[in-house]
This record gives C-alpha cells, structure tokens and sequence, in this order.
C-alpha cells in the first residue's frame, strides 16, 4: 500500500537497460498492493508497474506467482503480464529486493460494488478458476488452518483488549473448524484476496484482476467464500443477500458447484471471515509505529464471523 | 508524500461529471508531494493529478497557489496547470477537502544530481523568478524569521535528545540571523521548495517544476541558498564546489545576480539550512506514529548550518 524501498532515476535506468521497453517518461510510487512497493513507470512504449517485492512476498514463491500471471494472461485472463527482460527472465533484483516488471492494466476499483458488479466478479472468479486448472506449480495455502493457529496464538492473549469475548469468539471458532473443516472439495488455483480494491472495473465490466500474491492450491469455493465476505456485505454490517446470490448463481453458471461446495459455504464462510480478521487483528495489535500503511479495522471481520456462525445452510445466504 | 483522504471510484466520476477531461480509465494514489494526498488519474483524454489539500495547505492560500501555477504555464515555465472545471473554477471539494485537477508533467526526479543539471536547475530558477514579476497576488513567507522563531520554541527543550548540542546550534544561529537577516534585496515570487525531488528532467534538461505549495513572496537569492543547500552537497555531508558555482553562474547569466546578493549568500545559506533543520527536527521531534511518512533525518541540515557558518564570503562557494 506504500512504497517501502526508493528507487532512484539512476537504479531505474540501469533497471531499463535490462529490457526493451522504451526509455523512462515518468516514473511514481504508487500506493497500492499488499506489503510490496510499487511504481508507475511510464516509458515511450506504454505503462507499466515496477514491482519490489518486501519481506512478506517470499522470493520462493516468485516463480509460481508470477508463472501463475502468465499463465492465466496467456488464457485471457486480464491480470497484469509479467515482462520478460532481453536475458528471458521474469524478474531480477533492484536494491536488494527481488523486482518485477508487468504490464499495466486500466480500470478502476470500485469502493461501493453494486448488485451487477458482485455478478461480474463471480462470473470473472469462476473464469480464473477455470484458467488455472492446468497450471503446474503448485504453492499450498499458508493461510489456512495451520496458519490460522499460528496467528491466533500470537493475538489470543491479547484479542480482548480490542474487543471484549473476541478471544473467545476466536477460539472457539478454531476449534469448531479443526473438526468441521472439508477437505475434500474440488480445489485448484486460487486467488485468496479478491476484494474490490483488486478488481478494475470499466464500465461496469471488469477489466482487470491485480494482487495475486496471496495465489495458492486451496478449494475453489472459498474463494467464492472470500468473495461473499468481501463483497456482500454492507458498510454497516450487514449481508446483502441480493448481492450474494448474485455473486453465487454468476459463478455456477460458468463453473458447475457442486452439492459439497454448497453445502460447504457457511464453513467456508466462517473460515474466511477468521483468516482476515486473524490477519488484520496482528496486523492491528503488532503495528509498527513506523509502518507506512494504517492497519484496517479487525472488528469489521468478527463481525462478519458472528454473522456466518448464525447460517446453518447455504440458504441462509439467500441460495 | 502518500494517500491521506480516501477518493473512491464513486466520488471520482461525481467530481468529473463538472469537468470536460474524459471518462476515468484508471486512478491511483501517488507516493508525492508535501503533506497533500495525490492521485494519478487517466482518463480518455490524458493524463492528470487529482490533488487533495490537507492540513499543511490553507483554503486561503489556494488563490496564491492556483493562480500562480496558471501565471507561470502561460509564461512557458513547465508547471502542472490547473484544469477549469465547466464552470470555471480552479477547485472543488472532495471529501471535505478543496481540491484540485492539475494537468501532468512527463519527467523524472533525480536522487544523485549531477553539476550539468545544477546549471540545469540554475537557469530554470532564473527564467521561474522572472516569470513571477508580474503576478499580482502576494503570500508572505510563513518559514522566514519569525517562523522560525515559533519552530524553535517548539523543539528547543528536545533537540539535544537528537544531537547534543543542537540546542545551542539553533539558538545561537537564530540569534546571529536576527541581527543579520537582510530585507532589502530583490524579491518577488520564489518556489522556497525546489529540491530535486521536485524537479523533473528528460534527457538531461528539466522537464517540469511541481509542488509549489511553499511558494511566497520573498528575497530572490533566498531562493538560490536553498537550492545551494538541497542541490549541492554530497551523500557525505560534502559541499560540492563544482555544484555551487555551476547552480549560481547558471542562474546568474539568467537574471544578473547584483553586489548586495551575493554577499549576502552565506547568510541566506544559514537561514536556508537552518528552515529545514527546523521543519525537520520539529516532524521528528512530534512524529505522529500514525503518519504515512517517514520524517527526513534533521541532521543533514544541522551538518549543512555547520558549514554556511564557517563560510564568511561568497569566494567560500568557489564564486
């Protein structure tokens, strides 16, 4: 969401020798993405996004992120392209970061998604789905139970400070999931963040998806649960039903869920309000006094948590 | 420096529907300027910058300010220029905010200057002054004497805790420019700012001058003692000779540099590094940790003060 390493004029011409993408017009750090450092660079041949990659994108993980990018590009898939330098490679290292070089993508994201938007995005999530099937990489989800745990004993002993019973909401929510959570739904490739900040929009069509570097081998239905928590509901609270099942019934008609996902949804729900509630709570707890970025509200995600802990079916959801 | 006030999709295409630049194809934060939040917004018909005034820029000042870039533009200084909305104002308001479209300069800033782009800058602040003379509104330097004054007061009880003897440094220094700040050289509009993150160059030559929000009425040479603090010293501390006489000759074949300037150039250097030493020390000093800034380390100015005061004439510039 910041820039957290400089780039010089200097670092970034020496950086351009390296690719045939035109000379330098302008050049900005952009505040955008998870925990990385981004540039607008604008050259004589177009736009493009310089990418320093920082302590939370592990550079093991760039080959499949990046081969994910282009892979699903090359399947129509409107996600930014990694750029080849004249040596082949996808990426290459600027101030000691790993950095990567991809192509820019129009569009804009929207703050206030309507009911045709969350359409869009189902349709748009079961199309990458889809897309990602014979990708070869594999990453597993390091944000998923095991993780889970992890981060809840890093914040449990101090999760009340932020809201009285969240200590408890946590774990007895953990320990719910440790016996109910599926394993054996259909799974493949998936996006793991789509909020609205990581879809573009032109009108009201999407025109790009970004911020794949939370991209992992997990269950395709929770990523729709993710979706369902980060698109359905209202500033207030409250879930838009109308909202979900369009989202629902956008992704079935072009990806077939079968009667386990369906009926997997208020787990899955539950788990992917957990992981981003756990996220933000460390996030809010451990800050760092010097940090770049404002820690987002973790209460907005118990919240939501409460909400799928009261849905026993998925026609709860409105399906 | 980054995104303070949030400017969704939503609120965007409101604020553009007065404006007759396009539709939006994409918008983003930009890592820029003082204490504004900016944007980067392309649209169907260019490129442009979506600024937000905060805090540090009063409401009061935006005729100054807006007017002034307006003045410059249409006396060939490549400055941003404010866009007119359909009914002819300069700016509007978003969020709470006043606010500005400004037109975007192609450029790139440079971190390691070297002495053909001193005499680069050198002449663009000639040509800048001289395009200021006749515009008519006025804006007095709040960083001046007295400014300064108020900033000591603020920060003198801790400034040994950042370096022993600061304290001293600073008093001392103010009371010495107290007695010896001259008031009767040549003065108009200066940029009071012009660092080289905000001067933009292509293939050596500058491109653009942005972010005039310190922008005032005062002494000329003034002017050019900043710019002999922010563009001539070396990562170590080191006045670049070379640098200076490049910078002062540049801008001297530009607009003749009289007696009574020239030999008042140490002490405007003292007042020059003593402004930023102070701004600097007191963000330091009262750094919110909240801020989505890093504060600039004050001592490269107290290093710089160390030496205007051990230079008596301007011969100890290499003039």
């Amino acid at each position: 969401m910041a820039v957290y390493t400089d780039v010089a004029f200097e670092d970034l011409n020496r950086l351009l020798a390296d690719y045939d993408i035109g000379e330098a017009k302008s050049f900005k750090g952009i505040a955008e993405g998870v925990e990385n450092s981004n540039f607008l660079l604008q050259t004589t041949k177009g736009d493009f996004i310089l990418t320093l990659y920082e302590k939370r994108v592990s550079r093991q993980d760039l080959p499949f992120f990046l081969g994910l990018l282009e892979h699903l590009a090359l399947r129509a898939i409107a996600c930014p392209l990694p750029v080849h330098s004249r040596d082949g490679v996808q990426w290459t290292e600027v101030n000691g970061r790993p950095a990567a070089i991809l192509t820019y993508l129009d569009g804009l994201s929207l703050r206030r998604p309507e009911v045709r938007h969350c359409a869009a995005v189902g349709r748009t999530l079961a199309l990458l789905h889809d897309a990602g099937r014979d990708f070869s990489l594999r990453r597993p989800n390091a944000l998923s139970l095991a993780g889970w745990h992890s981060l809840a004993e890093a914040v449990l002993g101090e999760a009340d400070k932020v809201q009285s019973g969240l200590r408890e909401l946590i774990a007895s929510t953990l320990a719910r999931l440790d016996q109910q959570w599926p394993s054996e739904l259909p799974s493949g490739v998936i996006h793991a963040d789509l909020f609205p900040d990581n879809v573009l929009f032109l009108d009201n069509a999407v025109s790009g998806l970004i911020d794949f570097y939370f991209a992992c081998n997990d269950a395709y239905a929770y990523d729709l649960a993710i979706m369902l928590n980060a698109w359905c509901f209202e500033s207030d609270g409250a879930y838009n039903v109308t909202k979900g099942r369009s989202l629902v019934e956008a992704y079935a008609s072009n990806r077939a869920l079968d009667r386990t996902e369906r009926a997997a949804l208020p787990i899955l729900c539950q788990g992917a309000a957990l992981r981003f509630l756990l996220t933000r709570l460390f996030d809010w707890l451990k800050r760092d006094p010097l940090a770049l970025v404002r820690p987002k509200d973790p209460l907005d995600y118990a919240k939501r948590l409460r909400f799928h802990l009261s849905i026993e079916k998925p026609s709860g959801y409105g399906l």
